[in-house]
Parts: C-alpha cells; sequence; structure tokens
C-alpha cells in the first residue's frame, strides 16, 4: 500500500506558491456550496504514522475552509461516557450532519492498529473488528455520506530523519520523547499492521487515499486536491438529484511529477556474457525448485502484466525453459470469450488456476480489470474501484490453499518503445506482433501511468506483492525476473 | 431466524392444484426470456435441514422448467482436484452464464456449517468465512448476477414426526439411516449454528429466504413463486437496459394464510385480581434487579413496537413503575427533527444509549426504517432491504457492550383496536390519542402485516430476540410483558 508514498514526493515553495490560492478558493466555494446544498455530510478521516503531518493538515483544512462549518473531533482513550457504550458511541456522536464537513483525527481505526502493533489484540479479533468497520462504512455509504480516508505515510527512514532533525536544533528539541524513539523502534511492526488494516478496508466505496507526509508543501497539495475534488464530484450528482453508485473520493494522480513508473532507471546494466551465466546459474536453480518435493505440496501463479513490447513473451520463455511442459501452462490473455464475458470478470482466471506441484503463468492478467477496461472505459468507475478488494479477495484465497503468487510489472521507456515497434514493423516474421492497436494504446500510456500507480499501491500485499522490471535492457529484465521468481520460490518452499 | 418457517405452514393438494399450472407456466415462460435476453445469471443456493425437502424441490424444478438450461450441481467433499485449490474453485467453475440457471445444492455454506456443528471450526474462523462469503456473494450481485438462497427450514419436532412416519411405514422404513437420528440428536446445535450464519449472511443484495419444509405443497409454491418474482423483476429491468441498485429477490408474503401475528390468540384470559396480584410481584422483582450490583454494569434497552392501540403506552408505565426516575428515559419515537434528518437514520438512536446501570425505553424504534418508513416508501427499497443486517450490527454492538435488549411486538385484533379507537374518540380526555393518521393506518393493516413478519424473522437474534404479545386483554399483555422482562433481566444477570 505504502509503495507511491515512499517515493519522497516534493513540491517546491513556488509550486506550492502557484497552487495555493487557487485550490484553497475552490476548497472554500465547494464548502459553502455544501452547505447551501444539505445534499450529503462529509466525513474525513485522518490517520496515519506519528510526525507525518496529520495535526497540520488539520490545521491547513480549517485555515483554508470556514472553520465554523468545520468540526474537527479528536479522539484519545475513550471516557467514562464512552466506555460505557458500545465501541462506536462516540464516533456516532461526532457524525458531521448533512451540509458539513466532520474531521475525525484519530478514529474507529486508531485503537485496533495500535493494540495490535503492541500486540494486545489478535489476528482473528482485527480481522472482525475491520469486517464491522466495513460493514459500517458500507453503511455511511449507502446513507449518502462522502467519506474521505486519509493515511499519512512516512517511511522509516523519514521517520528517522525527521526526529535526528528535531533533535539537531535547540529550538525543536523538546519535541522529541522518548515516546517517539519508542515508536520508531517498533515501526515495521506498525507499518505492517497498518498495511494489513488498508488493505482489508481499502473498498470500492470507501478506499484509502495513502499520502506521502514527507513534505508539507505535497501533502497539502495531495489532500486539498482530493478533498476537492469529492465535493465537487458529489456536489454535481446532489444539484442533479441523483443518487449515485460510486459514492467514493476518486483516486487523483499524484500532485508531483514523481510516481512509481518514472522513478525506475530503465536502462540497467548487464552485458550479453553476464546475462548468459547468471541465466544459465537461475534456471538451474528454479529447475531445482519446481522439482522439489516441497513445491509437489505448492503450486505457483506468475503474472506478467506491463507495457507493450516491454518483453514480456521473451521473458516467459526464458522461465519455461527450466520447467517440464507437463508442469505448467501459459495463458494469454486477450479480449474475453463469449463464453467468458458471460461470467463475472474473475471467472476466466478462476479455471485456469493450477493444481498442486503445477505452474500458471499469464501473459496479462486479471489485472486489466483495473488497467484497460478502467482506461478504455469497458467498466464503469464503481466496477474497477471495487475490483482491488476483489482481486485482493482473490489473491489471498490463493496464497491461503498454498499457491505462491508472484507479480511482475515490466517497463520500458518511451524511446525503447518506439525503437523496438519500429523493429517489429521492418522485421517480417516479428510483424504480427505490431498492429495498430499497440500504436494506439502508445498513445495513451498517459492515462495507463497513473492506473498503473494505483494498481501497484492497491493491490501489493505480503503474499503477493509487485516487483517493478527495469526492462529496456531485455538481459537485466530477464534476469531479474528469474532472480525475483526463485527467491520467492526457494524462501517459500524452504517454511 | 425460523419463527416463521416454524408455524407449520401448509397447502392443500386443491388449493396446489388451482395454483401450480399457472406458476408453471409462467415459470418457464421467464426461463426462456432470461435465455433470450443474456442478461444476468440466476443462481440458486440450496440448503438447509435433512429432510425438509431440498431434494425435491430441485427435481421439481427440473421438472417445471426445462432442465436443458438448468445446471444443477451438488457439492460433497471437495475432490481431489477442487481440495488443491481454493475452496471457492469448485464453485467458480459451477457458476451458471448469463442466461442461464444454475442450482447449486449443497455450497459454500454446507462445509462452515456443518463442521462449526460437529465442533471442527472455532467461532471467529466461522466469522472469517462468512465475511468472506458476503464479500463474494456482494461481487457476484455488482457483476449482476441474481442470487437466491434458500433455506430450508423444519422444527424438531417436524423432524421427529418425519423420521417417525417413515420408519412406521414398511415401504419407506430403508430410507431411515441411524445417521438420520444422530443428526436429530444433534438439532438444536445444528439449528444454532445455523441460524447464526443465516443471520451474518443475510445482506440487503443477497438475503437468505426460509422456506417451511415440512408440506410439500407450500415449499414448492414458496420456492416457485420467490424465483419467478425475482426473474421477473430482474427481466423486466434487463429489459429497460439499466443496473438496479436492488439486486435482489424480493421478501414476498408467505403463500398461505398462516402467518405469525394471525397464529397468535389475541384474546389471553386473566382478570383484574389475578392482574393485580401478578403485577405487584413482577414489579417488585423488577425493582430489585434493576437495583442489583450487577446490573450496575450492565444497560437495558427496551423497545416496544406494535399496532395503534395496543397498549404500549400503558405497558411502559407499568414498567417504569418500578424504576427509579433517575435511572432511565422513555423515548417516544415520531417523526425525526430536522437534526436527526440530517444524520443516517440510526443516529438518533444511537444519542439515547443508556449508560451502565441505566435504561433506556423506546416507545416505537429504529424498526421504523422497515415498517412505516418500508410500507409508506420512504425510503427506497435497497434502503430497508440493507436494514436488517444494519440493525442485527447495531444490536450486536448493544448486547457486546453489556447492554440487554428486549423487543417487544404488541398485537391486537381488528375488532379490538376498532373499539380502543371509538372509545378514545368519545373520551374527552384521551382524544388526543386519535388522530386522521391512525384511521389511515388501520386502513393500511394489510400491507403491515408482512413487513411485520419479515422483520421478526430477520431481526429476531439470539441475544434479541421478538416477544410477541397478544394484546387484546391489556391485563394479560401488561403481565406478560413484565414477566418476559424480569425473566430476562434476571437471567443475564445471573450470569
Amino acid at each position: 500500500m505504502f509503495e507511491s508514498a515512499e517515493l519522497g514526493h516534493r513540491l517546491s515553495k513556488e509550486e506550492y506558491a502557484g497552487i495555493e490560492p487557487e485550490l484553497r478558493t475552490a476548497l472554500l466555494e465547494a464548502q459553502f456550496d455544501l452547505l447551501e446544498n444539505k445534499g450529503f455530510a462529509t466525513v474525513i478521516l485522518i490517520n496515519g504514522i506519528d510526525g507525518a503531518g496529520r495535526g497540520e493538515t488539520v490545521n491547513l483544512l480549517n485555515e483554508w475552509m470556514d472553520p465554523r462549518h468545520i468540526e474537527v473531533h479528536a479522539f484519545d482513550r475513550p471516557t467514562d461516557e464512552a466506555s460505557e457504550r458500545p465501541f462506536m458511541w462516540r464516533f456516532w456522536r461526532a457524525l458531521p450532519p448533512k451540509g458539513k464537513i466532520g474531521v475525525l483525527f484519530g478514529n474507529w481505526y486508531s485503537d485496533p492498529i495500535g493494540d495490535r502493533a503492541i500486540g494486545h489484540l489478535k489476528k482473528a479479533r482485527l480481522d472482525q473488528r475491520l469486517s464491522e468497520f466495513n460493514r459500517f462504512e458500507a453503511m455511511l455509504a449507502a446513507e449518502g455520506v462522502l467519506l474521505v480516508k486519509f493515511w499519512f505515510h512516512l517511511s522509516r527512514q523519514g521517520q528517522k530523519k525527521r526526529l535526528k532533525a528535531l533533535e539537531a536544533n535547540p529550538d525543536t528539541r523538546w519535541r522529541v520523547r522518548e515516546a517517539d524513539w519508542q515508536f520508531y523502534e517498533e515501526y515495521d511492526r506498525y507499518r505492517e499492521v497498518a498495511e494489513h488494516v488498508l488493505r482489508r478496508t481499502s473498498t470500492g466505496v470507501a478506499p484509502w487515499v495513502i499520502v506521502d507526509g514527507t513534505d508539507p508543501q505535497y501533502r497539502a497539495v495531495h489532500v486539498g486536491r482530493t478533498l476537492l475534488d469529492g465535493l465537487q464530484r458529489r456536489l454535481e450528482q446532489a444539484r442533479k438529484g441523483y443518487r449515485p453508485r460510486q459514492t467514493a473520493a476518486p483516486l487523483l494522480p499524484v500532485p508531483d511529477e514523481r510516481n512509481l513508473l518514472n522513478s525506475l532507471v530503465l536502462n540497467q546494466p548487464m552485458d550479453k556474457k553476464d546475462y548468459e551465466r547468471e541465466l544459465e546459474k537461475l534456471q538451474g536453480r528454479l529447475a531445482l525448485a519446481v522439482r522439489s518435493e516441497a513445491f509437489a505440496k505448492r503450486s505457483l501463479v506468475l503474472v506478467f502484466e506491463g507495457m507493450d513490447a516491454a518483453g514480456k513473451g521473451g521473458a516467459i520463455r526464458r522461465v519455461t525453459a527450466a520447467l517440464d511442459a507437463r508442469q505448467y501452462h501459459v495463458v494469454p490473455i486477450a479480449a474475453p470469450t463469449d463464453e467468458e464475458r458471460a461470467q463475472p470478470y474473475l471467472w476466466r482466471f478462476w479455471r485456469r488456476l493450477p493444481r498442486r506441484g503445477k505452474v500458471t503463468i499469464f501473459d496479462r492478467s486479471w489485472y486489466g480489470r483495473v488497467l484497460v477496461e478502467r482506461v478504455e472505459g469497458f467498466c464503469s468507475e464503481a466496477d474497477w474501484m471495487r475490483a482491488y478488494a476483489e482481486i485482493n479477495d482473490f489473491e489471498d484465497q490463493l496464497a491461503s490453499a498454498g499457491a505462491i503468487v508472484v507479480k511482475l510489472w515490466l517497463s520500458v521507456s518511451d524511446e525503447e518503445q518506439l525503437r523496438r515497434f519500429k523493429a517489429r514493423e521492418e522485421e517480417a516474421f516479428k510483424r504480427y506482433k505490431i498492429t495498430p492497436e499497440d500504436w494506439r494504446n502508445r498513445e495513451k500510456w498517459p492515462l495507463y501511468e497513473p492506473a498503473v500507480c494505483d494498481m501497484i499501491d492497491r493491490t501489493s500485499t505480503g503474499d503477493a506483492d509487485w516487483t517493478l522490471v527495469e526492462a529496456d535492457n531485455k538481459y537485466y529484465a530477464r534476469v531479474k525476473i528469474l532472480r525475483v521468481l526463485v527467491d520467492k520460490l526457494e524462501s517459500a518452499l524452504a517454511v
């Protein structure tokens, strides 16, 4: 969930000064439209890591908008009043009425995450709570509430840097308490719990928005724009007088230029000799792993996604070269057949799942739902928004049934893609590999890029995380793919 | 959940003969419309108690409709093929394509219910599975599948009668196996687990339909009509080309004349002398209970619902007479205030929840959502359909926080209500108690009756079940109410 938020996003003071006045005016305007229209209530959840700017953001929202119509509620441990009633009582009391904005700083997520991180709450009980939260939030959404859930994130390194900086300055040294360093020590555990919670409670109707909290300008713009967009869309719908199917705040492209894909250095060095040597070694290890006794009780689901001409086919052949032909299937995913179209979109993938001891390689996959179907409008926003949770559920089921899931995204640069397209047009035997549609898709890349980033953020999970492969150099890409695959296999089989 | 299904519904052979031909023709027609229209797939789940007619019903559906376009799948324990893949794999394989009807006889619910009943599955794990099923079914609904979930029920007595009857007849004696009597022994446990599962998985988009399995004619008509109505409504929507917000099969009034309300004998005997003696005793016990140390750690939520002039006010006064005025609040629920209207519908009840040691008496309650709001169309079908699960969640939270929840439905006969209305009009000091709206509501009773039955079936739970109070004789009603209340309090406080 935190991939994008750990890139070190920033906006300069100048950039911010160019954005802020307009954003601020628009937010104030939206707030007064809401107040007048009274069509729905807005609930903003503020959660996240200590020091990632939660308090500052709340202050900023109050500064930007009219604080008379924003209700801020901060929750610590429950009072006597609250602890004598059901857990959710104090949050119900804090719900804003239609027309208003409520900011819940600390909320139903805070205690369960904290308690789980320090081991005071069992996993099964946590999951039970999360299901309750999902049902509660689905109810709020069905009742028309605009729910915007912000998670402010800081990487472990960012957290350390922040504490060090505060300590180094005599004026701010007092702000660092022992508890802060203690929290830093438990960072990894907290992050792991938070990731689980966010993934399980990021639903189509109430998705989390993860905000990189490192840079004050960046996070302010990210929060402001997300809120503005959510308000404006719902106000538009309220004016038209219809109840939207999709009530969630939208996913917006990040406000700065940096994203998961363009942060990659795509042209990585590797020469042919190294490649051949590495390839042989890795294929040998792969062959051993899939022929092991341990693998006979597991299965492997390998997912290749990537840009056109990024080298998926070639990489797949380097994998299958190490496998017994009786052991694997390569499933190329193109437009669904008639039979597949008559079923829920995941059906065509369920039917191809491997048995124990077998391997299925998907050349493109169920991620088409949140890539091509999203970008081309083949399904509605409500459909692709719910797909992240459905896909996570699907992969959870694979993992619990013993499948090892490895997901690879292959990226090539614009120039390298162009070069390969042209080469394909020239080489007669590869001409079947290039179609007018490939050229069209290439034009649409700016639309695909945020969809890919969202996909990686929202479906990278402990058991089934994404590996991004820099693929301008085919040698490097193939070796990286095989290495990731072999490492994951060996570590899964050693358990 | 099983209240209605244990009334011993039946239809005579003659009644059945009058209904069946038309129903059958209509079903066949709907099936062919679906086949042509191909707008959606229909999935029918067949679950329930042994001997409640599951198999017979499946055969009947095949007989009524064209079996070439019904796919029946029976599931036993998973095969090797299936057990090497995720649990849901074999069910995905059995999903019918758009245009077809799939009957899943035994399905994702069977093993978890069975395993839990014999203690092979822990409660927390069961609940985890049920959340998975809810998410899966929500996904099917969002993908447009018409999901109809039938639970065939037999009371413990009905089950015994059936086995005895089979044994008594030399021709059928062979059909009774030892396992059948064993199952009978474990009936209560199985029923309890089933009730929990059904309640937790009866959602707005995929509610269970409970079928009284005692009488073959009755259950056939109940199933046939429910299916027909679901098909016809969705076909109509598909023809109009829009995606419905509410995709679930509707709740239909039961096919025979018998229901939970009209099965009551409303005029129960009790004379004034007995009444006064009993009342005094019960009020004494109530006073002791709410002043006990044990109650200081609990709270009491008392819900009065009932027909107009059924005597709610008088009964409430007999309860409060035993309480300390500082200890309780009576909350009369009328039309919501402006402030309440600006919030989700449950908000006005959350704000009135008692602290520990306190009592809140709701004179009408959150059940307005599924009674007056349903009947008067103040909310959409999707809204009141999801309300059952939301209300169950709400009451679960009350119970987990230590509240004792007691829910009472007061029924009076048509004649007695008329008598009281007229008496009110004549008595000057009671005239404020009768309005033109009361007369209008009286006219609408036929619409309220099925809504009340659905409410009782769908929100009667272990911790918060409904008590139906026969209220033609006020003495009897008040004593019954106090007795139920005192018994529940005493048993809850003794724990």
